[in-house]
């Protein structure tokens, strides 16, 4: 050990006494319980009596398109890796192979977060230690194999071993939420709870559109027929979802464009989009609206709204096509915020009862837009960096690109926002080591002193996402 | 002391060598005197025999947005601040009861610059070492209430303990200067100049335009009745400006469009301003043309031209409406230069005589487009990192995104921008001690010498905004 | 030796552990041979069979626009620097003047990359120890012009020292390529190749795209005459080049905008291009049109494509018209990728044989759209951070803002870009040591092990930009 540091110290700075500090800090909070107030694990998964995790690659791979995306980008074909086709054409189906395939490629992660996820998931929940590597790759199969089938590691099991004292998965607003009610009946301790996303009946250009809406208007009880009626079954999915546990919404939108119409004007876009008749504008003005007025549900119901901007999905024609989406190909976007929401600000950005959760895509929107206006507008909260920029130095970045104006209590901490059950550990551990090591700098540099770092190291790796997301009351 | 650096180490790198190097330039430097070449410091305070500060929040939290911001943006109603409202509603009076608010939130500032340069204003100027806190506001309100009727805490005087050498204030183009005049009268030997700041009867949609257009022909003795009476009165007062000892003026824009009109064109245009029938459009193309024409009549008398660009002012309606302007709701915007400053460029970018300081809010315009920009034209300047940037980390991205495109020299040094009086040390401290920290790495990584970061932390410190505000020959 | 670090330790961490890391993983690449895939060296200089340098300034500051734009930044008109005018106007010939007036003003680059090559150059190559000064002029003047008559330093005996293993040139897709064939007849051994730059035959606003296309008959002997006839020629050439040694195009456009057009369109364009008659949006659009086209036949031919977007060229109007193109007044500008590059990448982005190599001026590009789509298309690779970002806090930037999302096997390593000759080893050295001090700090924090940073750093350093350009089959 020349150079290294020891695990526990790791991804602290090198020079000893920023080290020292970070450690210090984040001794203080690597045991506190892990708050997921975003993120998109499967209820399913939690409501099974006994799950079926399936092979190594089942778990790690097949649902992680950040994994996936890094060996296509190099030329493995998908169906080599097991991913499935829409048209059912044969992919591989040794696991083994594919996991092999991996192993050989491994080097290609090197640096990036999916690698360090992996190696601390692998040794920290499995306890392995070694490298992966082309010749221990069956070897290592073999060993997480096995303990895929202890009852150790069912999804439940997990739920306490991970030190998860809640966690919220997105739910469709059409969904029972059939899952969250058997984990309910099964396990009243085991906090579950679901987040209303209503992007498929607000989305108008939504290849299920019409669908969805006819779904809306049998789980709601509310027959759709024109925007009042519309706006009744959305209102009353929001009720069910709160009896549910739901604290929160989310929307994604490839903008943050904001603007009201008139009843008349949405009402005439519903139609026409009924009618299956929606212009790519209709669908703009429309979403731009509609984000308004959860704006309004939420002053009324208090459900704090979670706003993902600037994804340019499904970017890759040909993905899509063969393996349908999320598949890696979503590309960031310039987002602009200062006008766009300008609209929406003005009706409700004065509402202290109201939350709204900005995430971004664009880091430029970091330190000119965002960080002012959640540093003003007391309806503003900013979220963690999102997906690319969950990495080490996306967390730097954000750090240091937004606290110096928005201040740290203007941000809603952490959350994982992963669909990669066993890499949430990981991921919270990541973002709690980054909090420490960017305090330990700031109290070294005086601008703020150990006693402020201790709170704060506390409040962002645990209380900050607790409150922000109105997860205190829900217990 | 196992941690903390001491006091005088502040801010400075925790790798020893770095912090060593940085402590021995930052000495060299500490005791120049502050050349303050632009900010909005109220001229009547220094011009006053007797000045009444009022109460410590008179003095903080009123005139500081930064302050009072950030205790909004957490829900606290600004009447609760004691900020004053247009229609004279009643706000909180009890100043004591609004310090206790701020000190009951001071948590809220962890780690900004607001809190930073109150705590070291505190320190520093009046001697108060312990940190804010609930239990202690109203001791600290006392404290710093007894030294603002102390005699050596009036505004000339700190001039001196401050060792101000030269103050800049920013006035209305139709000002009549009279409390720069009061001040030349009571003492020669304060340098107090102002800045020329024509935007209100330059916008053609502001608020009391054809107002300030009376205004301008009354204190200019030409009566404005077209286009080149108009031209002929701001030059005017450009004279009057530099008879009382202005160096500079100052121009504020949401963006960097630039665009030459006929003298017709402009006419036109002044005239439907005058009768109050003026469009955006119109309003967006006079400015083009009078920046222009600014750089033009800067060419002929030699004051230096400052451009801010980039702000959406007063963004939110429900305070612009109940307070005013200037209330912390100013949110930047993504800016273009290389485009929006061509036309300019072309007729005045080559003039060797004149200069031009650009400050933007939109921190990628930094490396993309001014860092080249100034890197080449002769005419350009790049000013400190305005607003939300006048803050360590913003500095340090200032620097490590300029410096090497633009090279030092083609920067313009530093300036406070500030309306808070007191705070104008702190601020100066902060950036020397940005400075010498970032020069002792470049000596240390072995980009310069030690000998070439002695003359380089003088520059950045003091000579270069004395030099590039022209404020040498002016002595 | 109290603060410095040795010679052989410069640019790396003053921490101690880092730089003690950085140094040793700099140790085992120092002595690589240079890979040079992209340049602009002149190949007369090495077809010469007696090359005559001129005088210093004739190496060092006439060639080199960074040098003489920070000259001419600061008032410095271009005349006084020997620049040639178009007009043939009297220019300074006395070249130990122009010397002096560089050393005089030496303190403008303090901390710029200049100043770092140039320094390195002067001590590395001819052995010069002395920091320029105004007093020292002369006699570093005299020290340079003594060498460069010496027969070890012409330059095809510099190749051999500088340890180039190979070299591109960028040549006109009309060039003859007469050079590269002395080169060849006179050494097989120096391994020079050409690189396709059809740009002047394919921006149809360009000053001499008439002239151009007659050039591109002549040359292909193809009688360009409508849209068939010239894509034949355009292969033809492309043949040729590949028969030369080169293994890849190299296109720049303003913007990264591509579209195809029908063949009809596509000749439509042409014809009117041809008539002289050619609109802004006609010229957009064919460039759009033809980036499709070059992507399509280096899926037939195997060049690996280079684009390089978003460069504002020769922004100032006077020195355009006095001294022409490349004078150091090319100004980035704002650049968006994910919508840009669909229509070229639904086509071609999933073609594993396909490599194009993405450059930008936009830094916000890196993190927000160039990183994700290098990390998915397997057609792509992001090329090293370009022109003004070729210094080492653009190149921390760029493995910060790129590595994490794209991973360091989806860049192409290094390339000088530079037309500079003697540089060349400095700007690699400076690469190698940014690599190495940002791998050291990956292992300390424990991001990657040492057995991965050892073979990080020989590729980024050498095996990744050979891969990538396809040079190892070349040999």
């Amino acid at each position: 050990m020349t150079y290294h540091q020891t695990i526990d110290e790791r991804f602290f700075s090198p020079e000893p006494s920023q080290r020292r500090m970070a450690h210090e800090l984040y001794s203080r909070v690597k045991s506190l319980p892990l708050i997921c107030p975003h993120g998109h694990v499967d209820p399913q998964m939690l409501a099974a009596s006994t799950y079926d995790w399936g092979t190594p690659v089942d778990l790690l791979l097949i649902p992680d398109h950040y994994i996936f995306r890094m060996l296509y980008s190099h030329g493995i074909p998908m169906e080599d890796l097991g991913i499935r086709r829409k048209d059912g054409a044969p992919i591989e189906q040794d696991h083994r192979k594919i996991w092999q395939t991996l192993c050989d490629h491994w080097y290609l992660f090197r640096g990036t977060p999916s690698s360090i996820w992996l190696r601390d998931e692998l040794r920290d929940i499995f306890g392995i230690e070694e490298k992966m590597t082309s010749a221990n790759a069956q070897t290592i199969y073999d060993a997480i194999d096995a303990q895929l089938h202890d009852p150790q590691f069912q999804p439940r099991q997990l739920f306490a071993r991970f030190n998860i004292e809640i966690l919220a998965t997105t739910d469709a607003a059409t969904s029972t939420l059939d899952a969250h009610q058997r984990i309910r009946a099964m396990d009243q301790l085991l906090r579950v709870v679901p987040t209303f996303r209503p992007d498929a009946i607000i989305n108008t250009q939504g290849a299920q559109f019409v669908e969805n809406i006819h779904l809306l208007s049998d789980v709601s009880g509310v027959t759709v027929t024109d925007y009042a009626s519309y706006i009744t079954a959305i209102e009353q999915r929001r009720q069910f979802f709160k009896t549910m546990g739901a604290t929160a919404t989310d929307h994604a939108a490839p903008t943050a464009y904001t603007g009201r119409l008139s009843e008349r004007e949405a009402d005439a876009i519903l139609q026409r989009a009924l009618r299956g008749d929606v212009s790519s504008e209709d669908a703009t003005r429309f979403t731009g609206h509609m984000l308004i007025e959860m704006a309004r549900m939420s002053t009324e119901d208090g459900l704090v709204m979670q706003l993902h901007i600037g994804s340019y999905r499904n970017h890759n024609d040909l993905i899509m096509e063969r393996f349908g989406p999320d598949m890696g190909a979503d590309i960031p976007q310039a987002s602009e915020f200062t006008r766009n929401l300008k609209p929406l600000l003005d009706l409700f950005g004065n509402n202290r009862e109201l939350t709204i959760i900005l995430f971004m895509l664009d880091e430029t929107n970091n330190s000119r837009e965002l960080a002012p206006l959640v540093g003003h507008y007391p309806a503003l909260r900013l979220g963690p960096p999102w997906w690319f920029f969950d990495s080490w130095q996306g967390i730097r970045r954000y750090f240091d690109n937004v606290m110096e104006t928005a201040g740290v209590y203007n941000t809603a901490g952490f959350n994982d926002d992963t669909r990669a059950y066993p890499s949430i550990p990981a991921r919270h551990d990541l973002w709690r080591r980054a909090s420490a090591d960017w305090l330990a700098e700031q109290v070294l540099r005086g601008f703020i002193d150990e006693e402020d770092a201790h709170e704060m190291i506390t409040d962002m790796s645990y209380k900050l996402a607790k409150r922000t997301y109105k997860l205190e009351t829900q217990a």
